[in-house]
């Protein structure tokens, strides 16, 4: 796992920057390469009008466990994206979180359920926690992923 | 000055909400029981969906220096708009602000400006600092107040 270090006072930041303008959220992409047929494509991403980008760049290195683009709106997107980026992530709001602290744990104990992954029957207890995601994050855009049998 | 005493994280959480998802900004408004003939209304606004209510209420009560209503579109609004309570809130967050640390250090000055305000100029002087903070906010709804003569 990675463990990069930043002071108590930067993770209390980010995890105050998260709750305000962060989202956090995991997908199943149907893929036929992989095993069970879907990909778990974990992210957080935060946010920010393109007019702070200079500020916004100094946030973003400071994280350092991302990716910075620039949407076709003019928002600028930071996306987390990598496995071992967010569990670093997660560690360092974890302690700080308020808003989104049901969503950090269950992305947690979704990394647990995937490294456990053994059969099918495993992989459709993971899908299910994937989807209770939606339940947290209030999509409105549910779109439940089903084996196939 | 009040002097409310929070943890330094805490502080450095609020930093961090406040970059992703608030608003700091004064109002000049027409007013003719004062002296020049404004109100000069600041305001720290912090905002978030009525579905989370309950945790939303956590930070509000960490902070305690404000009031928070629900809007008929379903945003809470927590605001914080007495001067004292600014101030306060105002050095909790300096330390630690990153996107809005010139919004953070114009209200203090705008705070210290007021407070030597003895004459006409000296107020025109405080207005034209308070309209900097619409260049600040990128506001496309400028109003630029003036001293009538």
């Amino acid at each position: 796992m990675l463990n990069k270090s930043i002071s108590s006072t930067h993770k209390a930041y980010l995890a105050g920057f998260l709750d305000g303008d962060g989202s956090i959220y995991v997908r199943l992409k149907p893929n036929p390469t992989y095993r069970y047929g879907f990909q778990v494509a974990p992210y957080i991403v935060l946010f920010q009008s393109s007019k702070s980008r200079v500020q916004f760049e100094k946030i973003c290195t400071l994280i350092s466990l991302g990716s910075l683009r620039e949407r076709k709106d003019g928002i600028l997107e930071y996306t987390i994206g990598r496995e071992e980026s967010l569990k670093c992530f997660l560690k360092w709001v974890k302690p700080y979180v308020i808003l989104k602290r049901a969503q950090v744990e269950l992305m947690q104990e979704i990394f647990h359920a995937k490294s456990k992954v053994k059969d099918k029957n495993d992989f459709a207890a993971l899908m299910k926690l994937i989807h209770s995601f939606e339940e947290l994050n209030y999509s409105k855009k549910r779109i439940q992923r089903r084996l196939t049998p």
